[in-house]
């Protein structure tokens, strides 16, 4: 039912563990709730041969979007446009609009009296306005390289900066209004109980029953403290037409699976009622 | 040089954003700091074909490594091994020495008296001890699902359960030696300065400049303040046959890169002058 979204991210520093990606669980969590479905995660290195690949490899998947994030900036390391364009055997060509808004960004930092200097469009600048023919960029309302939007087959590819300020502010500008659109009013919704006093191999079955009773409904446990000591949290989730029909299937698949821990001595609290993702 | 590695991540719960992919970033440091190198990091659902079909992929990009997080545990959701079975086209069996380390898992349960039941066998649980065929388990010191090991022509396929502690318990004690014993000392080793007073948009050429007479060391930039109120981080990173060699190669680059960007009126400092990951 919902619409399909690979997210792939590009940096050396979180291949290297540097950095925690943050930026694939804010997108994952946003692109969820909006009741898109995130099928995978992929993380490559600053290489323009493997950007290249698991571009190439992901849009055989045909996803209905390809989320990338990193790679767009100045520096000779940003390579995200250059694989991209090979892999859709696209030339990059300087694009008008983008290099406006760029020369723009430039502009504001010279009256704002911080840089002193005169700011000419070097080659560097003039690179994050250096894009694949048949772009559509997107305003950056916090840094410089504007996203680009590219479309392939029946997939849209939505380029964003890995800065996460600069990648969240155009995708809640640009990128959220797209997805809303196309989701038509589909809803996530998960909610989340803690059990006590049964052990995660115990609730196995306890969950397929669930599970076969309630198809739409998704349960997942996920252990927190050991078998010998258990405490799980049991998460329950679903994709629906609208958020009635979604709140209506987790609840009953909810109810369900609280009889039949606590006929088997185990103790249920519900840890967030009501949450949205 | 150093040997490579695929990080393989199965959840559903990472791809709706719920919980953030710190197994991802902990590997990727340890398995740096040991010398090898990490060239892709996927995240993918707990299902059978999705798991199946990144390992036949994996594979056929022939890294020395793949480990895999997440999917061994008793629930129906748990499906790594089968999976991966499939991929290798390999049999699943009982194995004799895992269920052994299971079930003394849950008598010792029995015995510190927490778990007031006789802790049976039941299918879940067996579960956890029905390996591919030829599987080698590395014991689980802190919960019950043993890691697995298997190989396939030259890759060394690592499998560990998903919850961190237990994750992290297996990698310390059996996988670490494997992966330092195959390094043979290659080290990695980083260092960075934090740059003030000029754009990432001004430093490009001399990264590229310092990078052309340093090819063993790579240099990247993380901005962390805009480019109208520039504040940098450079990062300087390489891998050497020993940690002399590779100190002396960051230490030359890093000399280079500060004389570099103070003629051009930066200012630079030494943020971590000495870290290891």
């Amino acid at each position: 039912m919902g619409k399909s979204v690979e997210i792939i991210c590009i940096g050396n520093e979180l291949l290297i563990g540097k950095i925690l990606n943050t930026n694939a669980q804010w997108l994952a969590r946003r692109i969820t709730a909006l009741g898109l479905g995130v099928k995978r995660i992929t993380v490559v290195s600053d290489d323009t041969s493997e950007i290249s690949s698991i571009t190439g490899e992901a849009l055989q998947r045909t996803p209905d979007f390809i989320i990338t994030t990193g790679g767009l900036g100045p520096t000779f390391d940003d390579k995200t446009l250059q694989g991209i364009a090979e892999a859709l055997n696209i030339p990059l060509q300087v694009h008008e609009e983008a290099l406006k808004m760029i020369e723009k960004k430039y502009q504001r930092y010279v009256d704002d009296g911080v840089v002193r200097e005169r700011i000419e469009l070097t080659r560097p600048r003039i690179k994050m306005g250096t894009l694949p023919k048949g772009a559509i960029v997107l305003p950056n309302p916090v840094g410089t390289a504007p996203g680009v939007i590219l479309k392939q087959n029946n997939t849209t590819l939505v380029i964003l900066p890995g800065v996460p300020p600069e990648m969240k502010g155009i995708f809640d500008k640009s990128v959220m209004p797209i997805l809303k659109e196309v989701s038509r009013g589909v809803t996530f919704y998960e909610t989340s109980m803690s059990i006590t006093g049964i052990m995660e191999s115990d609730i196995a079955s306890i969950i397929d029953k669930a599970m076969r009773d309630n198809p739409q409904v998704y349960i997942k446990s996920h252990p927190h403290g050991s078998e010998g000591v258990p405490h799980l949290e049991l998460h329950f989730s679903t994709t629906a037409q609208n958020s009635n029909i979604a709140k209506k299937n987790v609840s009953r698949a909810l109810l369900q699976t609280t009889e039949l821990i606590q006929a088997k001595g185990g103790k249920t609290k519900s840890i967030k009622p009501d949450s949205k993702a």
